[in-house]
């Protein structure tokens, strides 16, 4: 690691929590993210970023079409186990939860969701591990008020751990 | 607008506040942004988010660097009239904040920052009124510890405005 880098500053770097889904033909699977952003006003765009590894990475590179569920601080740290620990590989994340399903067929998890929002992807960039895909929206919605949950938060008040594959993970020293 | 898209849902994504500058040979602007993210850890990339219509996507495209400065709750609302709301045109955005220049000779505001860093672009996307960054970490560094101000802190409290040339902008309904 260049000296120069304090890996610390990235620490102040502001983020939410979300559940990020997508699909592949009749199947269907998520993950946690905390990046995602609105990057134009018009037309509506966002972006996400997924690990190369995880499942949703391989559905929506196949169905150019994600979901996106804002969480809130209802969320207990339980919740957290199967959609940002577990493989969909291995499991059926949404055996436990709520979700409806939205115009792109893609499931939108409803459950300590404060808003959802549906969309196309027209472009990507490889990051190398990573890759951002930038989505036009389709469809958003209000669920119900409410305090947005962030990284803060959940590292600081529920004392939660970022994955390897996490974009802001922090290798040990 | 897409009668399915609700834009109140866009509200709950979470933000932080930094200052995003850059250089033109001698020459240097900076500006307010909500859209820094870290997108990998390894290495340590970054992404900015810049209108196009901003003297800091000028200068950024091309001395391809630019520096963040995360800023802290303590930044008063006087602090972000010239960041945020006046052109580098115009005014020195300079003259009434202290800075320091980085290894890639961009200005970083030290004033109610917690930290900084720097980046060389390696790659970006045209998402139409804005521009996505993508850069390689140079160096980042530190300065202090505090609570990072957030997009909704300067809303909710600090009573703060959006400018229509961001990418989270609301036009009236």
């Amino acid at each position: 690691m260049n000296p120069e880098i304090d890996r610390r500053a990235f620490r102040d770097l502001s983020y939410g929590l979300y559940i990020v889904t997508s699909k592949d033909e009749d199947r269907m699977n998520g993950q946690i993210v905390n990046t995602v952003i609105q990057v134009t006003s018009d037309p509506p765009r966002v972006a996400v970023i997924i690990n190369k590894k995880n499942l949703t990475h391989e559905y929506i590179s196949k169905s150019k079409v994600f979901a996106v569920s804002v969480l809130d601080e209802s969320a207990p740290m339980k919740f957290f186990g199967p959609f940002g620990f577990r493989s969909g590989r291995d499991i059926d994340k949404f055996e436990k939860t709520t979700y409806k399903e939205g115009v792109t067929g893609c499931p939108m998890v409803t459950e300590h969701a404060l808003s959802t929002l549906e969309a196309e992807v027209v472009d990507q960039i490889d990051l190398g591990t990573h890759t951002i895909f930038i989505g036009d929206t389709v469809s958003s919605e209000v669920l119900k008020s409410g305090r947005p949950l962030t990284y803060r938060y959940y590292h600081e008040e529920l004392k939660g751990k970022s994955p390897p594959a996490a974009p802001t993970y922090t290798p040990p020293e």
